[in-house]
């Protein structure tokens, strides 16, 4: 289990960070009337009644003078995208606070905003925690938001999700099954595409037509030179024919060019209107879909599937037709 | 922020449940020579010279008197697949420790395996914390895994996956991009489908021959009359010829069925093995996918995609080829 090359300490302290934590900013006014504020995840909620919490903050600390004489503090509980506040809060910067809106607590203390949950405190304990002192604060105010938390695991920030049960048992050796990735992605995938089919189909556009009016909406002005083999990497094969059809529709304009034998095509108002309404249809398709997870969840899915998709550099973003 | 609904304790509990934890299990031995166990989330470390952690629990506790007498406490950090165990030590159980294997720390207090972290502990302190009693305790001994961690947010379970990057900017209205689902999908989607096809042309096998393979994988020996729908909805139109042609190469058998004009059709040797071959290359370029997360992150996305996936029930799991 423990990392035998550690040293006792370095194992001791990895030990200690495979307990998850959030993330806070505890604040509060030194006697010279400055603003001090320390990152620290230490905190625990302890009573309800009389309301209580407790952080602990080492005695090197440079802040450790002003917390052992201040009366109150405050402790705000990170969200998840307050991940720069906490690293400033962490290192050494001359002033923290430097561009941050604050309010003002009990004594002046000062208050930061848009965090998970804050909560103001008198110090009523501090108790001996070998080289870190113990803070135990009475809750006089709260506030909370429901935004999804920050979170600080094995010294690295983190994000939530929630439980789920547990994943299908593997499949046999010749069947793919919900345990596989390429099941649950065709799954996914299989609905955007249904959803993408009907609305071309309701405007009359086929895989072909479809292809190069995505191609130009991503890159208009291409020479017909270079659609025909890039459109045609989406599967279906794209031909000068689909071209002239989608001009004679007012899809697509084909304006010569100067040097070249080879006309450019543009997308026309109406062109960009048909390929906003297929959009439309897919990305309501898509909100369907992140529909049935929770918002944070929704967010760590695309956030996943994003390290999982490798760009290549031929400046089509989609490797299929959706 | 705060629930004007909420009575104020239920509000300060949802406020104090804003910070994320992980989830412990503390035992100890009581007095009497029983073994006593309770689920908290109250866990922090506290110094690592002298080693020191500390924990809360209420006064009120059944637990309470045993924790206050005992001289020595072993606190487990679960694992993520321990949320069974948490609610055992969280409710009424008679017996929480029924069937589980121990060990016997000092004084012979229980000790749990397989958690992500474990710290064996000498009670040092016992400070008051309102309702609670905040214990501290000198850290004598301790264990580390690499298991992912169980955590506790607003009064659920969670899981935990790494902080990335903030997502692409919304794209125009005509073209989907980095941050749509579509996009995404498609993307990984597509080199899961390169893998599978890399494979078939190896194997000579064309769309609505794997079509049907596939099809008998899940659900060998269907009625002819049953194959052909089932497999087209896969996109490739399959027809009896294409059926035979796989008779004819073996890799499929088709025997008579007594009261029914058509044949039934099953998976020969050689077809299972060209099947294998085929799901055994997806397979792998799916964990080449995987790789590029950790692991913990991999087994998350699968439950995600899993959410997202609806079933459906015409007994034909993969929505596309892969």
């Amino acid at each position: 289990m423990a990392d035998p090359q550690a040293t006792p300490q370095r194992a001791l302290r990895d030990a200690m960070g495979s307990f998850a934590t959030g993330v806070t900013i505890v604040t509060t006014r030194s006697a010279a009337g400055e603003d001090i504020g320390r990152t620290a995840n230490s905190f625990s909620s302890v009573s309800l009644d009389p309301p209580m919490i407790l952080w602990s903050l080492a005695r090197s600390s440079s802040s450790h003078a002003a917390f052992a004489e201040a009366r109150h503090f405050a402790v705000h509980v990170l969200a998840a995208d307050q991940d720069e506040l906490s690293g400033r809060f962490a290192g050494k910067s001359a002033d923290r606070f430097a561009g941050l809106e604050t309010e003002r607590g009990a004594e002046g203390i000062p208050l930061l905003r848009h965090c998970a949950a804050r909560f103001e405190c008198r110090t009523v304990y501090r108790y001996d925690g070998g080289d870190h002192v113990i803070f135990v604060g009475e809750v006089t105010g709260f506030q909370r938001s429901d935004a999804a938390p920050l979170l600080f695991h094995g010294g690295r920030y983190g994000r939530l999700v929630r439980q789920r049960a547990t994943p299908a048992a593997p499949e046999r050796p010749e069947t793919l099954g919900a345990g596989n990735l390429a099941w649950l992605l065709s799954r996914s995938f299989h609905e955007l595409r249904a959803a993408s089919a009907e609305a071309r189909a309701k405007l009359d556009l086929t895989d072909p037509h479809y292809a190069v009016l995505t191609l130009l909406g991503h890159r208009d002005g291409l020479p017909l030179a270079h659609v025909l083999p890039l459109a045609s990497q989406r599967g279906a094969e794209v031909g000068r024919c689909d071209c002239a059809a989608l001009a004679e529709r007012g899809l697509v304009r084909m304006d010569p060019q100067p040097d070249a034998p080879d006309p450019a095509l543009h997308l026309t108002e109406a062109g960009r209107d048909t390929l906003i309404r297929v959009v439309a249809a897919i990305r309501a398709a898509e909100a369907d879909l992140l529909g049935r997870l929770a918002e944070e969840d929704a967010r760590v899915l695309l956030d996943l599937l994003g390290a999982l998709a490798r760009s290549d550099s031929r400046g089509w973003p989609p490797a299929l037709p959706a």
